[in-house]
């Protein structure tokens, strides 16, 4: 593992007496052979983690709390991009933490998810940006690049020197049987592409594009790496968003876009390969839903705590307690659930299915209950500066995405991949019907 | 009936033949003595309404649509305030209608709850900054007003002219048992009041506010008009709101504001003559929040025919249906329920209680459908322009909102009014206790 | 009105005072224009009733009561049919009792749905056997026979003197084109019968059965009637249900059943004809579950209001008054949308899809809501004794039956009419893509 | 581990081919480093699992399945409990498995809960005489008993060859402050015992009686162990019963009941000793209602597959599939986190806490999704030869009993005692509030 300039273990022993608040158990539960109960880690997921694991999760928390938590109410009033984000989580060793070697951690899926947690814990849009340049651009980059493409650009992609986007999304709904419509066009010297993206994370502040094409010679997508700059190559800002604000969303256009031969990943063949990606990223949300669920629960505990209602404080009433205890019970069921897929996924043992289901699970239920105790704050819930309105707003926006093109194996969802460039409409529902198909053997994916 | 410069009947010609998509019956089901059924009103509402609330009901539409459906975006946008509404909707008859006299329209409640259907079928800040002019200033000072109040402010407040703010909710959550901490103190010409507001809608922009203090010659709470520009009065605005964003809310503080004794609403006894205001207001709530929900369900159901996934239509989809036909049916009970209480309302025999329930359910309803067809979007859902993500913004703070001071009888939550001063937490839970003390005699408010 | 024997005036007067249980108004509400609230009737549905409408209600709650009520246990637990209880109906009118003449009450729509409430106030057993005998077997007779058959059956089927039921559904899922596959045949006469159909309420105990066959002359479906002890025709018992077990259920075999020209019900035309009943018995059933839901919310509110936990009465927990309160809201809703739809029905202004409607909505928040308050009783829920457990096993399958053969026009389920003899299942879903059909233009029942 | 007669090597090899459906991974998918999904078990629990809890597993599946699967039905419709099941749990070793020596198996808690769920996969009433036996006599007597008292019973439950109850629960709900109505006072030569407990598993079957009952020379509480027989002891059964059919319920009656001083389990200290049962009892239902739900999963899978509808198979809708996955999905989760909490109590870290969420969740969710899915049988629900009805009415009683007497520490619901002798009443929401407590500081119990 290398975690750079700061040093984990000197952060960790300051962090986890404030992180666990475990005082020693009382003197009657231990002499009954019983625990203490820690309300922040109901089921003890604590004891699963491995010493690394936990040593990168407390740099990520205290980076997390420490820097970004001071300005994520800026970044979400304006729609500004801040800049300085990347290259510090890139110090830090949390960017591609997964990959070994070209200046990356190489750490545990696990470590991964619990980094996505704790970015999340601030703010969706923050967890965004940082998982398409880690799952969509990093990942395909060291799965199907060359050692060249891996050598010149996962260094500076660690470091958050340089900025990546994932184009696949298409603004058509791909009714021609044809299917995506961007193009590959092989000419002297390179490709020519042309066709458009849209929804596109960081695509406004990208430096470089890992774009899918159909590439004309032999009809199969591919993909390839665009840099900014590049004649025809624009990426315009989507504006005025409800949520994931602190995070770029734009369109790319390419207009007869050159590039050389070394622009095309080799190793990648058909949406198979875009899909890993997809798979990589979703398996890291379902560990940042639950951080910003968490980060609900905090709040609402603490200000049902501080708050009086009929001179008592809110969380003495039934109706509170339970709204509280129903969400920490799902960031128990949650967090669980994928720690068992990470370490399946360690072991070569993940299924696509198993991605969905956390993914669906975690995304659904953050969001359900983020909701259901964003009540407690009654009138404050619309004032941004209890931040779990601005959760919410998020947790509806991770429960839709990453929809599409779920499956390496895209004869899973019936054969026919043209439809996985729709846009990614309800999103929990299409991964219902892919563990659906699982369950029984019919896709119902059009029915 | 009084509606200015437009004619109801002229616009409803128009508006009725688009407004109700009634083709004649098909031939078959005529034969069989069976009706057409109209999505838009699936319960035939329409059949229960007279001329008149129909005719108002169209005017308001029309002016909804046509006027503020194009400025909604700028004033989500950039929170700043549009003084030329009020003005406009009181020209058309739309501010206190039920009032009698004093240029005001003298129409239903029924005809009160279509209006404010109409104005939330646009945002519900718009609604918001309406019910309160009409049903929290105007009501007042129509009830407990003297001649001379009424004939100097409700020709100026019915035409929009000027703009009230109703100040009862206490920034502090009033422990000691004096309760209610602002004060009114008699002095020689008239009264001086101490004290501070907070939530208070249109409260920036006001002209003028109905404030609520504790009188110290007798400890009674009772209601005062102050005009703006009063030596020690302010209203500063509380800035970056998540929602309600096209209408003002702010402050109001009150360092010891001297105003004559034509001041004081003579008619005002205690609390509960300002919980008759919040009844009326809730009211209206219970139809305006029906129309936010109608408006999203036209448009996910719009978008669903409209948008291709799998190569057909999303609208053809199980999943898809059933969640716009959840909420279909919430509007046509929910408005089946608000035309009861408001029939029983014009012949004065509602309880408070059955208006806890449509405001509690029309708003749980609303806002728990909202979010559910939200998801029918996918991705768009992030962008203000499709103005359902607004919508659900707004339910979630009308479902917390407007939940203190909840009856014209205070010993019916339990004899101590002095939480009632209470900042409103959870007020869908605390109408479920109103209605629950109705139904077994107990009082749970603080258990 | 023709209410037999017992007089309806007399015994109203006895009933409402402890039906309506209202208090003269509080002074204190009264002096301010407000009504008392009645946790029986939240919205005041009584004020819409017409006086002959509240007395055949009151007849129907007396008789329920102090009749049905204490031999339902029995019934239960053996699963014995009790045969006086159709003749005790018959002699208070509640039979066939919105049909004119034959020695039926002629009363309204919105009656006939009062008494069905009352009746599954007791059992949802008790009720399904009066719907099948008055909207499965006296409509289509009234419909769609000659003279000579109304005047043979109705007197006698009003009187409850002869038992009916109505055949319709099949056991196998009729996948080939021909559909339907009981069949009748032109033969010297008469007709032959062939066939069979499964999940028959009151057939077992039936007297004549509406059977419902495919006329091999020209391939439509007509209804038949037949009478117990021909040749070839059985109806043996379902045994060994859980729920709905004081009403009998069985299979109807037809072995070349000979019948008479006179069988024939000569204006039956289609399967129309037999949907037209349904929609009748399902209209009746929205009004019966919330009979039912009523009856759970009054036991469970008494067992609160008795049984002290903690050294208070449940009924003063938060989270219990939430659950009754929830239930109370939707029986109130439910009601008022039955309501409309009766009234328009009585107009001849009713869609089917409005039945579809709050048949749906009512039998699934009847199901939910009556499972919610269950718990209330903890341990007591699983004895027979308290009757809530009994009201939730039969509300399951009320939400699942009636769900086939929706409509009258067969085109609004995509012209395809064969499988309108499937087994129903999933009915609320069913309703939902009925609703959503009508919303969206867009048939999904086979998506 | 002591599995007798039956080899559970011998047993795997031919179930764990059938169990585990494990086909080779696909080539396509092995190639991309992926897994196969099984839909029987979506996150791979199998490979968290020792050989030994595989074994003791395969061979609790194998006998539920071939041999107390047959006779449930029976059972239930009879209400008649068979003698035969406790020893032939007891000879392969299911009884009290966790406890080392005395014949029995000495397992893990995780093996423990395994075999809990393959119980209840048949049926919970089985699982609630399985876990009394093991939880609640066996346990005690290993904790708080003598040598003699283990020697004397122990071998003796663990083959079944008597049957134990455990009496805590009692009719009235101790208002009083001296709490615990049942008594055990010193006399020459022993104790005698008086009071009464009702709602008690297996007491009318039980050769023994572990019972609880208050001392009066310190009025601490204290187990003791009574045999049938007993002079003024005596256990009639509650019967129609409307769930747990096949396990038998009673009451305990104690009229001045004689016992000599060995009867007192003379470790038993307080209520904290009896909770300690209840704890053991509440880890193995949250396994044992998940093997519940599964079932009602794979029926309900298995009749969507050959049911078809509108000519195509159940499982082929979405709304269908959707309900099947949620239902899968909660299997997944509950499993895996019951996994957890049971090795931490291996471990000796377990705090009750924890057992309160998995107990809750677990059985909140398998009411909840086995409700759910029952609906997909539509008509066929009602009747008993699909299960699925009766797992449901199963589960209504499994979410509330278990509730009172929560925790080992009686402070821990705010110091007083007393209100654990109330009967179980909404026991989901007293979880809750256990939770709340440890969540928040503040208890609510009575709030």
């Amino acid at each position: 593992m290398a975690l750079h300039r700061i040093s984990a273990a000197s952060l960790r022993s300051a962090n986890s007496a404030r992180l666990l608040q475990r005082s020693a158990p009382s003197t009657r539960r231990a002499a009954s052979g019983l625990a203490e109960f820690n309300w922040e880690d109901p089921l003890n997921l604590e004891s699963q983690l491995t010493d690394e694991e936990i040593a990168i999760r407390d740099v990520a928390h205290s980076y997390c709390q420490e820097n970004l938590m001071p300005r994520v109410l800026k970044g979400w009033r304006t729609e500004e991009f801040d800049h300085d984000i990347l290259p510090e989580m890139g110090k830090l060793g949390l960017l591609g933490p997964t990959i070994k070697g070209y200046g990356c951690a190489g750490v545990s899926n696990v470590a991964y998810g619990l980094i996505a947690r704790e970015i999340e814990r601030v703010d969706s849009g923050y967890r965004s940006t940082a998982s398409v340049q880690s799952s969509l651009v990093m990942h395909p980059i060291n799965e199907f690049g060359t050692e060249a493409q891996k050598e010149k650009y996962l260094p500076r992609l660690a470091q958050g020197e340089i900025i990546g986007a994932f184009g696949l999304t298409e603004p058509n709904h791909g009714s021609d049987p044809g299917g995506m419509e961007t193009t590959a066009e092989e000419v002297d010297g390179g490709f020519v592409l042309n066709g458009s993206k849209t929804w596109i994370t960081n695509a406004p502040v990208a430096d470089i594009f890992v774009v899918w094409a159909r590439c004309k010679w032999d009809n199969r997508v591919r993909g390839f790496i665009l840099e900014k700059g590049l004649k025809g190559l624009s990426a315009p800002p989507i504006e005025n968003k409800v949520a994931l604000r602190v995070s770029k969303t734009g369109s790319i256009f390419m207009d007869s876009v050159h590039v050389s031969h070394d622009a095309l990943l080799p190793k990648s063949k058909g949406l198979g390969s875009a899909f890993s990606c997809l798979n990589s990223a979703r398996y890291g949300i379902s560990w940042g839903v639950m951080g910003a669920l968490e980060d609900c629960l905090a709040r609402t505990r603490e200000y049902a705590l501080e708050r009086k209602q009929f001179k008592r404080p809110l969380a003495s009433f039934q109706l509170i307690q339970k709204k509280l205890v129903d969400a920490q019970t799902e960031v128990a069921l949650g967090l669980h659930a994928s720690l068992q897929v990470g370490r399946l996924k360690d072991q070569g043992k993940v299924a696509p299915e198993m991605i969905s289901m956390v993914k669906r699970n975690n995304c659904g239920k953050a969001l359900q209950h983020a909701r259901v105790i964003l009540d407690i704050l009654g009138g404050n819930a619309s004032s941004d500066e209890y931040h779990v309105g601005r959760h919410v707003a998020n947790l509806q926006v991770t429960n839709t995405y990453e929809g599409l093109s779920l499956l390496l194996d895209p004869s899973s969802i019936g054969g026919d991949t043209d439809h996985l460039l729709d846009p990614p409409t309800g999103t929990n529902d299409i991964h219902a019907l892919i563990l659906g198909k699982a369950l029984t053997g019919i896709p119902a994916f059009a029915n």
